[in-house]
């Protein structure tokens, strides 16, 4: 099934739902002037359609593997990632210092999202590559930058997370990887750091790996972690590839999808690192790395929906089935109730889960741009939303479109349940979705939900202003955002963890569906005859409901909970 | 991970929640004493702990594949086969005239339960033969019946269902497949069909289809279809077997789980069958093999949300992480409150599920053994809920068992994922959950709601009689009644099936939900100080919430859905 770019999707979201002009009217983005994000998208768009899409089912088929302590990767990605590193497509938001476009993280999220769709094994490649040039650019010295960034940036190299480690799982700080000093500024890094996606492969010379480790006077936990480069061939000043560091693959995990990206499990045996960030800052460091990361995955998310719902659609336009009595009948199953309110609640809940995205994106670019803390905390509160809520509604939607085939769906060959298997990993990786919650309900509530607050407020303002044109679709959308405001007020008023933890899956869940009613809302009003408030219509009819039972659960705290004892769950 | 069979939880469901009592006191089923049922349980967990569930990875690592026209299963499925056959487990509800043994239906769904988490590829190959033998005792003549049935019962043969076709998918009556009088009382049967689960295998002597096909004279439609047994070997008159018969297998199917079990692609040149039912009655044959089934692909679901339950639970009884300062704590990641959430919802869910399964089997029991109408309507209403609630539930509980288990949940040897793919095809076949939903909202409302409201009525009578005691339990289940009632109404007060199907998923999981709410109720009343009391608290703050959401999706009739042109969908 061939993908279709959702270019003009993204033009209308920009400048209907999240307001990217807001952006772009910044010195920082003055480069990124209508044409030019034009331009990008097409060019993207066109890329992903041609290059890279047509990779995607090669990816699971042909999965990476280990060939005497190499990791040679599907047919065609060589190529496809040739291509993207051509057209720049690693870093778009990267610096203009080091050869990067620096261009707003909104437009890297909307090309994540187009990338996603088309390969998404492939994509996760140049996402950790961003992550890893955020990361320097915030903490690396001047001298490491200069070596690494225009390599990084060029794609000519690529780049990696080594967190996890087998014992310690989600808990970072239980990490026990040693760096000793080598006395000539590098460091000695050994240990074992397990789920390393794009850890070897040979699409690019060079892999370089940011690797969480203990100095010898560290203090346990997350408080003695510090993060070092350690690249695969040690590089040259000149940038040229030097020896080959003391590191290697041990295995690649096999799993249930995302084929095409090798998941290694890689051992540091002395090999030579160098710090980045301060020593025993490497947690900071690594966190720089993980948020942009996150809303990069939730863009993953958001991307392989709209893969899964374009694939489902076509095949759903190209079966006949049974006789449907509807006005406009096409002969296909779409004129069914039940397959067209699929298709619909695919759609709708893609476009709410990209808005989010996108807006987590145009926040993270105002906070650059301005620096201004209101923007620096909506992004905060924003990015643990986009990418539990973008990978949720990505597993939903792949889950419908195999629905969507009947009995074709459980086949392999259609390929609609790869995106599921693929899709299933960005759940789970950069922070379980369930971490996302706890960070949600913690750290991003300890400005005592102001900045919730005022998203709640910049809401209300707006479907106020929708009252008097679309009572119908203005009304659900403020009632439901009274809802999650008393569901705010009662979590800042909870001291105990516990009980905020307790529903805190079920808050972000609702939470984002009074997000995307926001959204919706606003694209209805720019589209008041067109397709947009059609869809909007649908989404706050229909699926803005599901808040109420959400947020019901948030407010539920821990007693509850906590009575259900060890005990009882294993009666 | 071993298997625990739930046999306490099927005493209790049996006892305090879905009234088996009221089964066991009708003279038909007066051999199920307490004792007998006490020992088919026990014997049958112990069967499924030690001899099927040690079979289930083999069923995926070493899937089914066809060698020279014939199928080798997975090690081990034959002789796991061979014990089932011999302790009498395929057939535990046939009657006792063929070597049954005559239990009640919610016995016989107790231990497909328990078979489908232990085995569920195993498991299918039973089930589909149970499906044949109630077709059988329905509608095959004396002399069919003495040939077939004794051998289907002892699981020396197995069935097959026959139904769907290349180009007609669930569109049962497009379907093209024809049978010539060979003038000797035989029919020729020509054609071709697809998703034949079990159409070939080496774990019986013989392979029984039942194959819906057109006579010569024949309507289009269903009305036009007749049913046939067409077996793999013709036996003899003693039940030896003859010649092989004139089909085939083309291919398998390579699927997303379920690899256990062959799928064929079935070819029937002129084989030889004999007419089940009536001439141009098959549609009506076919649904008595697929009724029980869908009850019993419903246990399907629920026996896999207890697999993958048990499973996630062990995983995260065994993994440590962080710290929690939680009374009791235990040191594992149960004690976290997102880990607790998560499973805590896994076991309620599927108590609910499983509740809904056995209730729709009494009410078959029930119906048997009174041929009250009253009985018959409630069987009929509760099993396409039981279908589609039960697979749903299987597939929200396996997804969320990956998610207990982390990144380890993503890599296929811990066979996490494995839950997940096995039982995502109980969604799809034997009638989609989209099809079951719209039978519930079409036909199931033909009476114009009765049986619906005569449930409805059980249930608030229930709840006022409890709210004494538990008030705080006892009156959201009654609201949530109430609002179900209000979407019955709306229902069948609504003349265009569109408005009806266009929520008919929405409202039968807001049905189940409802009905959930109340046999937790039950079992709340029934133990109130006990771990039961502590799941209903959770399951009806928490879980039954979801209702109004749900019903009111339901009640969003066809007009806006249909507003989303198919050019809208394609935007």
């Amino acid at each position: 099934m061939p993908y279709t770019a959702p270019v003009a999707d993204f033009r209308f979201l920009f400048e209907h739902v999240v307001d990217l002009g807001q952006v772009t009217s910044q010195d920082r983005y003055a480069d990124a002037t209508a044409d030019v994000i034009d331009a990008i998208l097409t060019e993207a768009g066109r890329v992903c359609e041609e290059v890279i899409a047509p990779t995607r089912r090669a990816g699971d088929t042909d999965p990476a593997r280990l060939e005497n302590g190499v990791v040679r990767t599907s047919k065609g990605f060589k190529e496809a990632y040739a291509a993207l590193a051509e057209g720049g497509w690693v870093a778009v938001a990267a610096g203009q210092e080091h050869g990067g476009m620096g261009l707003p993280q909104a437009m890297a999220t909307a090309v994540n999202d187009m990338l996603s769709a088309a390969n998404l094994s492939l994509q996760l490649c140049p996402l950790l590559t961003q992550g890893q040039i955020d990361a320097l650019e915030a903490w690396g010295t001047e001298e490491l930058n200069a070596l690494y960034l225009p390599k990084l940036i060029s794609g000519e190299w690529t780049g990696t997370m080594n967190l996890t480690e087998p014992q310690a799982g989600s808990d970072v700080g239980a990490a026990r990887a040693k760096a000793e000093p080598n006395g000539d500024g590098s460091f000695a890094v050994s240990g074992q750091k397990i789920y390393i996606s794009w850890g070897d492969h040979d699409v690019a010379e060079n892999v370089c790996h940011l690797v969480l480790a203990r100095l010898p006077d560290a203090a346990p936990g997350t408080k003695g972690l510090s993060l070092f480069m350690v690249p695969k061939y040690i590089p040259n000043e000149d940038g040229s590839l030097g020896p080959v560091n003391d590191l290697r693959v041990v295995s690649l995990e096999e799993k249930l999808g995302l084929h095409g990206s090798p998941t290694a499990v890689m051992e540091y045996d002395g090999a030579k690192g160098w710090l980045v960030g301060e020593e025993h800052g490497g947690i900071k460091a690594m966190f720089t790395m993980m948020n942009n990361a996150r809303l990069g995955v939730g863009a993953q998310g958001v991307g392989v929906a709209d893969g899964a719902y374009q694939h489902a659609l076509a095949y759903a336009q190209d079966r006949t089935q049974g006789k449907s009595k509807i006005e406009g009948a096409t002969g296909s199953i779409v004129d069914h109730a039940d397959v067209r309110r699929m298709l619909a609640s695919m759609k709708a809940d893609t476009f709410a889960a990209r808005a989010i995205a996108l807006a987590c994106g145009v926040a993270i670019d105002m906070s650059r741009a301005t620096g201004e803390a209101e923007w620096e905390a909506r992004a905060q509160l924003l990015t643990p939303i986009a990418k539990a809520f973008g990978t949720e509604t990505g597993i939903r939607v792949a889950n419908e479109g195999v629905q969507v085939h009947g009995g074709m769906g459980f086949v392999e060959e259609t390929g609609a349940a790869q995106f599921l298997r693929d899709v299933r990993v960005t759940a789970i990786y950069e922070g379980t979705n369930g971490i996302q919650a706890m960070d949600l309900v913690a750290r991003k509530m300890m400005d005592g939900g102001e900045a919730a607050f005022a998203l709640l407020d910049e809401i209300e303002a707006f479907a106020e202003t929708a009252r008097a044109d679309m009572p119908d679709l203005a009304e659900p959308v403020w009632q439901a955002t009274e809802t999650l405001r008393e569901t705010v007020e009662w979590l800042v008023a909870t001291e105990d963890m516990n009980a905020r933890f307790a529903g805190s899956m079920p808050f972000l869940m609702g939470f984002a569906r009074v997000l995307g009613g926001y959204y919706h809302l606003r694209a209805a009003k720019a589209d008041p005859e067109g397709s947009h408030a059609r869809l909007a219509r649908f989404y706050i009819t229909r699926l803005l409901p599901e808040h109420t039972g959400l947020l019901a659960h948030a407010r539920g705290g821990a007693d509850d909970l906590y009575a259900i004892t060890p005990d009882d769950l294993a009666a």
